[in-house]
């Protein structure tokens, strides 16, 4: 190679080698100016000449050639989900990404599709991440907190009903949400209360908790009250809903609560079309607080969910990653409170 | 270093060397196994050494020195929008991801935040993607192509409204949608038709051309026609909808095209509450074909728009990957066609 590389049908990368070349300085000097290291003294027209070469070869710096070699990288690793998780839960989402990007992480979104827990720890690992934020779809055992960690993770954060050993929890616990409508549906003097368990695979995860939430609340009430809990598996199809409202009657029920405002948007026009009267003969709560739930009428009653904002997890990732050796935290997030409207 | 490395405060993360000294063998041994490269003859025993070895040191192979060493990826690059995109739009995103990782590449989502078309090219290149698959809303240029194939992409492929050199393009033309919409209201004889333009900042990128694809139609239809077009600014919020829906008289419109089902539902339910009749007075169509339209009464007409399947993208991604020098394609997507319901 004494020639700088040409463009040729197989695409040969031009290298910093070929950019020193170009400009007559040590590939150092190259890495020096085109990372923009301050910490190196080198003439204004030798910065030219190298980013001239640069930019005539085509050649920009390998982010992992350079991660390789500062040995750490700004990578969050955030491991997705492909469950269809409602608008609430992406926007979220989107937030956290937003906020992270911000403090000038490059933030990678995985799917970790058909992979056991420490499968997909040792598949994260091999990323080199600085930071991984695990949503919960793979519950992360303590031996794969290890195994990231021993890889130079910094940080390793997850988001989900339960504590991880070694990981910094944000525990979310979905079962407020379940226990808030219940609350509100017992308080109204309803007693027999269907919860709707969305049929789609993947929900579990927020589904089984919230219904959990709504038994412990029953529960809790005592035989006494007499009420109890009765799970109804919907898809969200209208078919689905025109099914389960067709044998409504035979329910003996006077109450549900439907998942989320969506879920109950679709098994309350299927209610009102088989002539079951909302609130009157059933009551009606969602959850999320969507504003699709105040165009309906009777104007629907939800749980709002009060979720951390984007930016609170990104500081937190940050300082995790900036104190690695700090205590392992665990946050309680996630408040819920009931939005009383006109549907129950 | 003549120890196994501990952990300590500093996490050194166990390197491949340490691995082949604890396994009695080399490094490229050690290389062998852990990438289970088959064209090397290694006995089981061995095999098993370096995995325990690897195993008792917490060792996993670095994907990025591995990608180094082999000059190439399998990571595809998705530069990810943070706009609103809505439910169709996200679900589609989500499919072409999960068929990607079917087909064994590594999805990475990278937002390019405040980056002009050549800067975020540069910084997309820096990752050394085999291939980037870009959603428009960077206008890539003909140079920031050549970049992006100079550092190693095999495909880069665009979709948007139009085409840009040396990309393979897939061109989505919005207008499509609007038109649909406008050809409907004047075949049921609207002469008056408001097209609502979301507040929203980064919505531009589709309700600009659905709008120029309203005109387009009423144009065509001629003067004769007496047929005009009002944009309606409106937020997603009810306080933007109920002031839109108050001044509505003054307008003089008799039909309304909201952009989509979403917005569509929060303007009809803001019309009705301030007396306008619908489909009567005047006439409502969404685009997106969601769910909700059915639930709604009027049931809302919409515009269905045929997207190509993430599995269609996805092949498509491979394809360009394994023969990169085949020709630059165009494909025109996007169908779009009403389905009449009662709100028009």
């Amino acid at each position: 190679m004494s020639q700088p590389p040409k463009q040729s049908a197989d695409h040969p990368v031009p290298t910093s080698t070929d950019v020193a070349r170009l400009a007559g300085v040590s590939r150092a000097t190259v890495s020096y100016v085109l990372n923009n290291t301050s910490a190196v003294r080198i003439s204004e027209p030798t910065r030219r000449r190298v980013r001239e070469a640069a930019e005539e070869l085509g050649y920009v710096p390998h982010a992992a050639a350079r991660s390789l070699r500062a040995g750490h990288s700004r990578m969050v690793l955030l491991p997705t989900s492909h469950v269809p998780v409602g608008p609430l839960y992406s926007r979220f989402l989107n937030e956290v990404q937003w906020a992270l990007r911000a403090l000038d992480y490059t933030v990678v979104q995985y799917g970790s599709l058909g992979l056991g827990a420490d499968e997909a720890a040792r598949a994260w690992a091999e990323l080199r991440p600085v930071a991984v934020l695990s949503l919960g779809e793979i519950a992360l055992s303590a031996h794969g907190v290890q195994v990231l960690k021993r890889s130079g993770a910094k940080a390793v954060i997850t988001l989900g009903p339960q504590r991880v050993e070694g990981a910094h929890a944000l525990v979310m616990d979905q079962r407020a949400i379940g226990s808030a409508a219940a609350r509100h549906l017992l308080e109204r003097g309803r007693r027999a209360i269907g919860v709707v368990v969305p049929a789609e695979p993947g929900l579990e995860l927020f589904s089984r908790p919230r219904l959990a939430g709504v038994r412990r609340t029953v529960t809790t009430a005592g035989e006494a009250s007499g009420a109890r809990v009765e799970p109804l598996t919907m898809a969200y199809d209208e078919e689905s809903a025109a099914r389960l409202a067709a044998g409504w009657g035979a329910l003996g029920l006077d109450a549900v609560y439907a998942y989320n405002d969506e879920y109950a948007q679709l098994l309350m026009r299927a209610l009102q079309d088989a002539g079951v009267d909302v609130p009157g003969e059933c009551a009606v709560v969602g959850a999320d607080d969507l504003l699709l739930g105040k165009l309906l009428r009777p104007r629907l009653s939800t749980v709002h969910i009060e979720l951390p904002t984007g930016r609170e997890i990104a500081e937190l990732v940050d300082r995790v990653v900036r104190d690695p050796d700090g205590e392992v935290e665990r946050h309680d997030l996630m408040a819920a409170h009931t939005v009383p409207r006109e549907s129950s």
